[in-house]
């Protein structure tokens, strides 16, 4: 991290604008967030897991926020906050603002005549904006992005460079989407006739609430007849793959090279585990939580944790094992030979 | 699904033009297909699983496709077909033909003098066209693309935006290449050499056939000497990825997320599971097909469906098999001591 | 592979080049590199595995590398080298040198005046460079390419089309980035406050040393608060993704679609097997190879071989081992219960 030139601000000014307990000086300012290890005194710290206390001790922030358990463990000025790692959240942000680019349209930009964008939009080089596409105040659109045809982006959306948004996508108000994201591509439907494969037309759209952020690289497919549902709030990171039809309640979020397969229905507050996958057509509950490296290929209907990791070992043991697994069957059958020969044995002793 | 301003079809003239059985009147008109569960009096649904025969009483639907084993069970006006499947993407497909863009290339294109395009080619903004580029008659090139020296894209082709091809590879008739796919990068070819990785040049093409469709960041890498070559017919979905000098054979189709190490040859009319990966060298038979989350490490020499992942559990039942898993060895070992001390008692009782 | 016009070298200008024993006619001339199976006699092959031997005797090379073992075991001229592979690698090179594009800026590539690019350096079509970029000596900025705020590239180095670097991030001398990469977009940071995700900023950097090669649509996330780094000659096959504050040490590999989670700590020297996972916030030492479709869940302080991937058979089978798995905990009880009764008859026995 570079320590940019950003405007100060002392601990008064945080705590009177973002809430919290200040203990120390007020007038302590700080200029940017830092990890306990490389913080400076012209930065702000956090802890949020107790594991990393002894860390305290030895950084050199000018100030720290801390949750109300360690209120009292340490001097340094502190700001006490019930979540202080969304409180740090909340600073980092005063900080570090999003910078969108300025109001206007790149003169290399493709914009179509009908298509509609607030004035305060900007448009980078190289954009290419099809007819029909409406854009709301504030939004930001990367370099080389493309918006299909009747695109939909809400107010304050943020694409970043060479993204792509098919034709009738509706992406909701302060949506993020990182550089190489694909939305609406055609799902994966064939249908097998007389031994090739037919191409099925996927004509239903990707609609996205609000709120919702999309990590680089990710896919997500149009529906096949009906839309894919992203609702509001949804939080996925990179190289994500969402089939077609799928539907995300809101505020689940999904970790990176995760694969959700079609039609597959996730609830709310999910949280879904790195290059885990869900099978088609399945239903999870909301509150689920799904390992990573896990398959679902059933519905969950309870809330709770999943886990279907292979346990990894050294490979030595793993061969072992694997031959183990592999004859798991013969296993079974000498124990229930155990067993009825020890009845038998009992049994004539008897 | 919007309802787009389709020209309407009576029943009539859809089994006139792809046969099947018509019930019912056939003067009834409809102008979009849709799902049982959305479907409108204007359009058209089909029934492909008899687990959704309950669906067909509530449906709104004008007519429904449906196959022979249902044919009197329903009044509606239907369609009977073989693969009623198929039958509906025909179809969607009369109703949704593919809309390639108008001939001609975009002025801010940059297309070498040396490139050959028919004059029916449409290619978007900003697309790249190298030298010694072919492009064959009714292709349509997406915004953004690049085509390498020396690439070849059949007749009938469609290449999405920000689609990136290396120079050299050769792309079939009535290829679709959806956003965001790389052909012919650098495979993983380093030779370790004192400590240090050295770059083995990557000189093979990727080879691609007829009628192959290419989902969104898939990623098909070049041959290290001689070529990586996907045949004709071949599906794949999003997020796959093909290590050099694979071939797969016509007709297989490959789920997302899928990956295929080097050298691996796959076989004709295979289908491969999600996130699955086939080990590099290996050999996989005609008519296989591979199970989601499963990793292929030896040549299948025999037709079947082959399986590899783990089942999930609760996380508290995961984590006590998970146990249990790692101590296999020593369960075996009490076993055959059970086995041993019995046949010493069953002897001394004797 | 196509043979292109290469200029042709005799084996004599080859070994005196690269070094290497000669055995056999000195001015016997090839012009490329070959597979032993499709060879011609105006290419030079090379064999490393003595799996193929048998090949050898059908090839119709002009020439082979080989290693000292085989020395004496064929007829046909031949380097015999201590590590053929790399011989053949550095072969190839003076036959297949990298072709970065001439010195020069594209009229439609967008420059900021501020951007300081040295006089060899080749940018593309469509290139976009925003303020306070410096590119060194020999680089070559494929089509469609972003370079955010204040990013650095070193000298030699490579970028394919479509590549995205956000703002800040530093690349090494002589990368090679293939297309689709993103390099710096936000890790997956968020804070859980009150139902809501709240968006952490990401204000690190991506560090990247010398020498590294990311392959097509990878993605290596910025730093949340320090950088992430990817030391020199650590080499990235495609699909794989990067984590926030991710440490990869110098002349590791990891092979195509694996996932390193955020503040995972990967040593020097390992070879990371395609589709593995590495769990957030561990150590993995030095020179230690982690098997394909391997998750590691915890810190390995020890240098060897570490293998996940659950064995898979054919369905039929998989389905009854399945059955035995979930029930594992059954039969170690069923186990427990029968050496009790055992000793139980043994003790009432004596």
């Amino acid at each position: 991290m570079e320590i940019q030139k950003q405007p100060s601000l002392s601990l008064g000014e945080i705590a009177a604008r973002l809430g919290g307990e200040l203990i120390g000086d007020p007038r302590v300012t700080v200029r940017q967030v830092a990890t306990l290890e490389n913080a400076t005194n012209e930065t702000i710290t956090f802890l949020a897991n107790e594991r990393y206390l002894d860390l305290l001790k030895t950084t050199c922030a000018g100030a720290v926020i801390i949750g109300t358990r360690l209120r009292d463990s340490l001097e340094m000025p502190r700001i006490v906050a019930a979540n202080p790692y969304a409180y740090f959240a909340r600073v980092s942000a005063l900080f570090n603002p999003p910078t969108a680019g300025e109001a206007g349209i790149h003169p290399t930009a493709i914009v179509h005549p009908q298509a509609r964008l607030d004035a305060s939009v900007h448009v980078g080089p190289g954009v290419v904006i099809e007819e029909g596409v409406v854009i709301g105040p504030g939004c930001s659109i990367g370099a080389g992005a493309y918006l299909g045809v009747g695109v939909a982006v809400g107010e304050g959306g943020m694409l970043y460079p060479n993204v792509t948004v098919y034709h009738g996508c509706r992406l909701g108000k302060r949506i993020i989407v990182h550089a190489g994201v694909v939305i609406g591509a055609d799902g994966f439907g064939i249908a097998m006739d007389e031994g090739r494969w037919l191409k099925v037309p996927q004509i239903g759209r990707v609609i996205i609430g609000d709120d919702v952020e999309i990590g680089a690289n990710t896919t997500i497919d149009r529906g096949a007849i009906d839309d894919t549902v992203i609702e509001e709030g949804v939080k996925l990171d990179n190289q994500i793959q969402i089939g077609h039809n799928v539907h995300i309640g809101a505020h689940t979020a999904i970790a990176a090279c995760a694969g959700i397969a079609g039609s597959a229905h996730i609830g709310r507050h999910c949280r879904i585990g790195g290059a885990s996958g869900i099978a088609g057509h399945i239903t999870i509950a909301d509150n689920v939580e799904i390992s990573t490296h896990t398959l679902i290929t059933k519905s969950i209907t309870e809330p709770g944790t999943y886990t279907g990791a292979y346990p990894f070992a050294s490979n030595r043991e793993w061969r072992r094992n694997a031959v183990t697994l592999r004859n798991l069957g013969d296993l079974v059958t000498r124990v229930r030979t155990l067993e009825q020969e020890l009845q038998l044995v009992k049994k004539e002793k008897s």
